[in-house]
């Protein structure tokens, strides 16, 4: 099972949470703010805080602080494994149905 | 919140487990039985059962029972969601990234 351990746990785990792809969402247009982040989704400072160390140990966000303020960025290599994993299985699938047709096509 | 409420929670949660992608991995070379699953990725068949429910949930999976026997079949239709999801979200940043070039390259 080693091979099925690979980061995408984390990746998707924090996927699956509608407050944190907003959160996402809202920083794939530029940097912004924890309060900013708090405004928008109306989520309180400490719930932000949390599900922006869940983004960032999922390698999905980077987070810097300046004084008492926390800007967050979204690094979009981060999705690059979960992207590439879908597309994989989606290819082998197609190549199964694409020989499978060509069977069918056989004189 | 109501537009962040879509099918996505599911599609990421059932991700977000190893197993789970162990038995899409599987499917997505051809269908599959659930003892077939059950033998190759070691995991009993009530839980393979629970699994492949959870898969179905989300759209990722259909089975068909025939007398004792279940077989699955991907359906990768299911990932195409999550796929635009990651897409535009990466598609925003670069655009961003892009202006902000084209903003420092002013004389």
């Amino acid at each position: 099972m080693a091979k099925y351990s690979d980061g995408l746990d984390a990746v998707a785990s924090a996927l699956a949470q509608p407050s944190r792809r907003q959160i996402l969402s809202r920083l794939s247009t530029g940097e912004a703010t924890s309060s900013e982040l708090s405004e928008l989704t109306g989520i309180g400072l400490p719930t932000i805080a949390k599900h922006a160390a869940a983004l960032a140990d999922a390698g999905l966000i980077t987070s810097r602080k300046s004084g008492r303020v926390v800007t967050h960025r979204i690094r979009t290599v981060g999705f690059d494994d979960l992207q590439t994993w879908i597309a994989t299985r989606k290819l082998f699938w197609d190549t199964q149905l694409d020989s499978l047709e060509r069977h069918l096509e056989k004189p």
